[in-house]
């Protein structure tokens, strides 16, 4: 019998995708980027995404509730930055098990509260219930002003790859128990996607490999990095010799980075570097997106060019 | 230690609403009632809501998925509908069980989509992830046009108390160990709600009771119903009978009826039940909202006035 276990969690996506609503007239973007895009007027429009955490899958018991709320908040704030949105409007529900204890839900709540604050989100709407497992689901609305919006599908051959920030740390936080809450680069993704300047972006949510799949799918593209640009943190890199791990596979596969990782003309490369600059946002270019025949494709630290492998963290695998 | 199960879901709630966002500015209605409204510009408010449905508490693993999915998106329209609202957009989060059938998933996913229809719904995303219990998490976005949307707490001393169809449907539904699917006299509230015709409005989710405690206390009121006047369904006395249960505590107390309960100025009844016909509505007048200090009252088969308990359903009881 087909189950979901060898199914997989990405051909139950697109099964959602195939059955349910495709972009058409108000409508631009649908499922399957990281949020999607209606057009409330010209000019404006409203963004939507959804994700929802279950204890266990994306975070265990023993994780600090406050530091799980932070979390559930910012990674729904980073699939609004990555289109080039401005979060506005978050509803929030929250399944507990019946037994729970009354600080455990109120520091859940109250790490989600902190972090809407951060981003200036509101909290608008909720629903409370019980649950065998703690589960959290939110749903974020947000806008971009402008006509421009950044989807994956936007990349053009020759398209610098940059990221924001360093990456690892989900994977680095994890293998230390903790729980890794990102600083979303919001503001300068808003500003890069107004001025123009991004041709496509996605946010590293399952791991870089996995994210540079999509983009170069989505795009219709092949592409190329170079491994010795990855930017490594300085925890990643501890975390990694303490655990005996390649820190660059924890910065390729980890996942729950949350940074942002796009692709920019040649022509506005420097343009964006300055805006980095001026955002306080780290950006690092790691390579160029290529035709779709060379496939993506990195050069190991011993200059051989290998393909990489799509690693990204299935829920259900 | 203090724990949920002592404490009770609408503590929780409580919980929420005062550590979350106030309204204010363009929030026009925050936390607690059946939607949020936001005013996108003079003359257009949009609306939001969101339910979580848990396996073994809101429904069970032996109910047929495809009429869990479409009860799970009519509950959102009912609450959309309860403000005077058109729904428009929904995201959809599931989580399954990794040995979930594929065919049970479609199918809950397709009953969501069917119901979607129905209610010109646009699904717009969503997010599939894995979990120990079936969990289904909806957020719906809807709109008013005009200035007008019905809250609970507008109801005035004297209004009549209004409900739409039949009630105890959903306990009937739940005796025969199946599940009701009901039909959102969204129509009709839209347009009463433009028309100024509704004074306040809420969703009979919990039962009529508790809704009726909710209308009055959030409008600072009592109210007073004649137990005759409810109207029961043939499925709901029939399975009253069957299993030598009350029909009318059924309907007082049995919840997940999804009708709407309303009040409306003396001046307008006429209109209303006007609009009730011509929108193929069936419309009941159960009483009038009294002064607070009448409290909540019925007046019982043996002409008895009977303070009303308040029995609505409590995730956490």
């Amino acid at each position: 019998m087909k189950n979901l276990r060898t199914f997989g969690e990405f051909a139950l996506i697109a099964e959602l995708k195939k059955s349910f609503v495709k972009a058409g007239g108000r409508l631009k973007v649908a499922i399957g980027d990281d949020a999607a895009v209606f057009e409330e007027k010209a000019g404006r429009s409203l963004l939507a995404t959804t994700d929802m955490l279950v204890e266990g899958v994306h975070f265990s018991a023993s994780m600090p509730p406050y530091k799980v709320g932070q979390k559930a908040l910012a990674s729904n704030v980073s699939d609004i930055a990555a289109m080039g949105g401005k979060s506005l409007y978050g509803l929030v529900s929250a399944g507990f098990r019946k037994n729970v204890r009354y600080k455990y839900a109120k520091e859940l709540l109250s790490g989600i509260k902190k972090e809407a604050l951060k981003y200036n989100v509101e909290i608008i709407g909720g629903d409370t219930v019980s649950s065998k497992v703690t589960t959290i689901s939110i749903s974020l609305f947000g806008e971009v002003t402008g006509k421009r919006y950044a989807v994956r599908s936007g990349a053009k051959e020759g398209d610098f790859i940059v990221v924001t920030g360093t990456l690892g740390n989900g994977a680095a936080a994890l293998l230390g128990k903790g729980i890794y809450i990102p600083r979303i680069k919001a503001a300068f993704a808003q500003e890069a996607v107004r001025a123009g300047l991004i041709r496509s972006m996605i946010d590293i949510s399952d791991g870089l490999s996995s994210e540079l799949h999509h983009l170069a799918k989505e795009s219709g593209l092949g592409a190329f990095i170079d491994i010795k640009t990855v930017p490594l943190s300085a925890l990643t890199k501890k975390r990694a010799l303490e655990n005996r791990k390649n820190a660059y596979r924890l910065a390729l596969n980890g996942g729950e980075d949350y940074e942002l990782l796009f692709t920019v003309a040649p022509k506005n490369i420097r343009r964006v570097l300055r805006l980095g600059k001026s955002k306080n946002t780290k950006l690092t270019v790691l390579g160029v997106m290529r035709d779709k025949k060379c496939g993506v494709k990195f050069s190991d630290f011993d200059g051989e060019l290998k393909y990489l492998p799509r690693k990204g963290y299935d829920h259900f695998a």
